[in-house]
């Protein structure tokens, strides 16, 4: 078995699919694995307390001495955010373009891992051998500079990784996405194409990112005497240049707010990757040297995060910028879902303060991400063999495939796979092999992976309904009830309000107690069971409401 | 004082303003106060374990003997939903339409009141004697039959209050909005108008519910092969209807499922807003006597709630429908803000079960409210000395009042009120008042104002991090510890994992008791808050955490 697989490639996804965020690919031929992207998502509703929420490893450690490279096709969190947390754990090599590897220098520093690991910068055209692979970072349009798509080859063939991509034929770094180098994979065949599917549902093709500036000039022009704030997503280093060019067209300062705005401006800028006339920039502490209608503030806080720059704005809690009525509030973004509802408390907060706002989504923001037409461009050039459907929730890959379909391809050569799913190919065959650990490590605090689901469903539990702490103190020996039972709650009513219920449901639990004690019952499990019960039974007749029972009771 | 305000009229909301739900409105004029609605609204992401949450009814208990009326524009949740709770308080008559009345009695019925309270049926056109107010009930559209908005005469002039309402040249039941009638009110004069302002920020007129009739046609015709699935807002009788029309245009039978849609469908059968041909509707147990292409189910669960009826078939747990890969599922709603993700999991659900799933909202959705043009025809026709825009967040509210700007309303005459703000109005003035009690009222199992602020804090801090109970028994005779200190810990590491930390904090709590018993310290609260603060330094130290610390300390 062993020996039947060594010469088979084998492709799999740890994350990236059937979620949004922490994408992660693993190409594995024989002793060498590539990994494509390492990111992070944020918790669901359901994981209360939870920070973040990364991919498992678990695979990657245990073959960690097969582990060639970490290849990144671009700096988005969802790509990049679990690289630290990767590192921490194995030191392996990251490959990727010097924006890219600037961004996540950030977080290595965070992590107090810089200058501890190998970073490798690539550019779009440059070749690598890794292990038994040869791999191609090829330019795409994005929401992102430097962004990537990856071409590797292995002994059986091509496989094509989209990265992120959407394709602006007027970008503003002047690099349309390489069509030609991708038609050029395609004409010598490409096994397999693993390709994003985020916009899947979108018919047509997406805007240029330049459409964006023109409306931001109409803005400008109409708002010539207010201040204004643009919110944005920190790392759209070409949204930010177009608010850069207009402000400086229309004679005025920029200023930046926002921890991960001043950080990825600071690496673009100094990398290269933005054009700042002398003089446009000024720190956030300058505003007041100028005439409110000459400043423009770029800031965080797009998705309504709680503590973003923005937010603090909103309520009042920025230590430098105080909203005035003559202030115009610009959402140059698109509400993840999810955050529709953050979103609109920031946006009641700022009518409040009789600040102006624009959120005319069409107006001022264009997706990142391919539509229909972009993705039939993506297949018709590469015309793969075989097609794995990635970055989406289940919907959007059953989409991708159906537009698949529509580009010819055989439905038997198609795979929607779970994360975990492994598939097996040759030069000619495409077959799903067995799984791998796959799945979510949730990050709470310091803690990497301690918190599991019987945490998660006690949280869960504690959030509905609180909880009631039932203490007594018994003498074992004596068979007596020595003090107690108190009971504690927190979470359940109104202690002032329901002095009778709980009194009652003490009441209750010295009944129960005493009654076991009299009968002889020695063993803790059953008295605290019986006690549980009895009170669980009688609060939810009284309350329809189920809190969490703890009952502590102790031996002298 | 008193004397001057005896000749005001007094409006204010006690509900519906800054928020979406429990809409609740009070005219006031000397001895005699309306109330216009009393709906419920749902709970926020921040007050875990709440089921429901209804008005603050502090101001219309204290002057309950002025009551002369509740008035009920139309049938929906946020409208109706309170009054069962506002009936268990209070004894006063409710009027509206038949069928608004009739959803309201299945609610009564469940709050064991049908029959114990006053009901009075009223026809569009009809016109009430309530007190000194002259009430009229007048048609308009909505997303529900039977809907009403309603003008009220009173000593200084007529309030017009919108209901939630539409434009629709060609509903299903054949009646459009009584517009000629509002035009006779604007002529004689309007005081004050009370508009809707849910769709204030979407340009142009709402499109006619007959237009998701063609859309279904289409549907059937291309999906004639396959049992259709549709799930839509249960109260929309015209959408049903149009469904019904559809499948027996296509021989197709009709079986219902979901408690709310049954017994929706079930009034609006029984009091013929519905016309179903013989034999047209089944039973959901027979739909295995029919072939699945001659099959339609009408579900609820368009919202994606849990346990709804689509719910339960994506999760293969409805007892009388077992998905199949030849189904159709059709969405024919909106997801409400903060319901998406629940409405993507079901979405990635039904693929997963190999279902096809038709969600273009475009085709098989039209919202139940006016639009921008429509909301203009409203002002032009009402032409109303003074303005207060309702039923929305505050953005809303301030983009409602930009709309009676932009038709000529001198901005001095708009009043953007919160809840609780009394306007006062007499012939020829309208001043901002004081402000009544107005707030929310959260329900919670049986309990209902039993959950405040510092239970929901208590919640949200035990959902973050969890709890860490620390119990210990002394002796403050001997000023000695008897017993413990144990701990006990809930949602905030896997213990297993975590033995040796909570090892140390159990140790750090020894030390801390014994350390006070020796100095001789016996007050509790000090006791208490010692223990705390050491153990949540020491946790957040290790953990970057902050449970919830309960010490439990004991005397024997």
């Amino acid at each position: 078995m062993a020996k039947k697989t060594r010469n088979k490639l084998r492709v799999m996804m740890l994350g990236g699919q059937n979620e949004i965020g922490k994408n992660i690919a693993v190409i594995e031929y024989g002793a060498n694995i590539l990994v494509v992207d390492c990111g992070l998502g944020f918790p669901e509703e359901d994981m209360p307390g939870i920070d973040l929420v990364i991919p498992d490893f678990t695979y990657l450690e245990k073959n960690a001495d097969k582990i060639v490279g970490v290849l990144i096709t671009h700096g988005h969190e969802d790509h990049i955010g679990g690289i630290p947390y990767l590192l921490k754990e194995l030191d392996v090599p990251v490959y990727g373009t010097k924006l890219t590897l600037g961004i996540l220098e950030n977080k290595l520093a965070e992590h107090k891992l810089l200058g501890k690991r190998r970073m490798i910068t690539v550019t779009a055209g440059e070749k690598l051998n890794l292990g038994v692979f040869r791999v191609e970072f090829i330019h795409v349009n994005h929401s992102i500079a430097d962004a990537c798509c990856i071409a590797i080859k292995t002994p059986v063939g091509t496989v094509f990784h989209s990265g992120d991509f959407k394709l602006d034929v007027s970008p503003i770094d002047g690099e349309m996405m390489d069509l030609t180098r991708i038609g050029e994979y395609g004409r010598e065949g490409v096994l397999l194409l693993m390709c994003e599917s985020t916009n899947v549902d979108r018919p047509g093709f997406t805007p240029s990112e330049r459409r964006v500036g023109s409306s931001l000039d109409s803005i400008f022009m109409t708002n010539h005497d207010k201040r204004i704030i643009i919110a944005t997503f920190s790392s759209n280093v070409h949204r930010v240049q177009q608010i850069i060019n207009t402000s400086v067209k229309f004679g005025r300062k920029v200023a930046v707010t926002g921890r991960s705005m001043i950080n990825i401006i600071g690496a673009a800028v100094k990398l290269g990757y933005m054009d700042v006339p002398d003089g446009a920039l000024i720190d956030i502490s300058e505003i007041g040297r100028y005439p409110s209608e000459m400043i423009t503030i770029v800031t965080t806080g797009s998705q309504g995060e709680p503590m973003s720059a923005l937010y603090r704005m909103a309520f009042s809690e920025h230590s430098q910028v105080s909203l005035m009525p003559n202030d115009l509030v610009v959402l140059s973004s698109h509400a993840i879902p999810g955050n529709e509802k953050l979103v609109g408390r920031i946006i009641n907060e700022l009518y409040h303060r009789g600040v102006n706002v624009y959120h005319d989504e069409a107006e001022v923001h264009v997706s990142g991400h391919a539509c229909q037409e972009e993705l039939k461009l993506m297949h018709a050039l590469t015309k793969p063999k075989f097609f794995m459907p990635i970055h989406g929730e289940y919907r959007h890959l059953m989409q991708h495939k159906e537009l698949a379909e529509f580009m010819g391809m055989d439905p038997k050569n198609i795979f929607v796979c779970d994360i975990g799913q492994v598939l097996e190919l040759d030069r000619r065959t495409c077959k799903r092999g067995g799984t791998v650990p796959a799945g979510r490590t949730l990050v709470d605090g310091y803690g990497v992976g301690d918190v599991g689901n019987i945490v998660l469903r006690d949280r869960r539990h504690l959030s509905q309904d609180g909880l009631i702490v039932v203490v007594a103190t018994v003498d074992l020996d004596q068979m007596a009830l020595i003090s107690g039972p108190d009971i504690i709650s927190r979470g359940f009513v109104y202690v002032r309000e329901s002095e009778e219920l709980l009194e009652e449901a003490k009441e209750i639990a010295r009944r129960e107690l005493s009654e076991m004690l009299d009968s002889g019952v020695m063993e803790w499990t059953q008295l605290k069971q019986r006690v549980r019960d009895a009170l669980s039974k009688y609060l939810y007749n009284k309350t329809k409401r189920k809190p969490m029972i703890l009952p502590v009771i102790m031996n002298v």
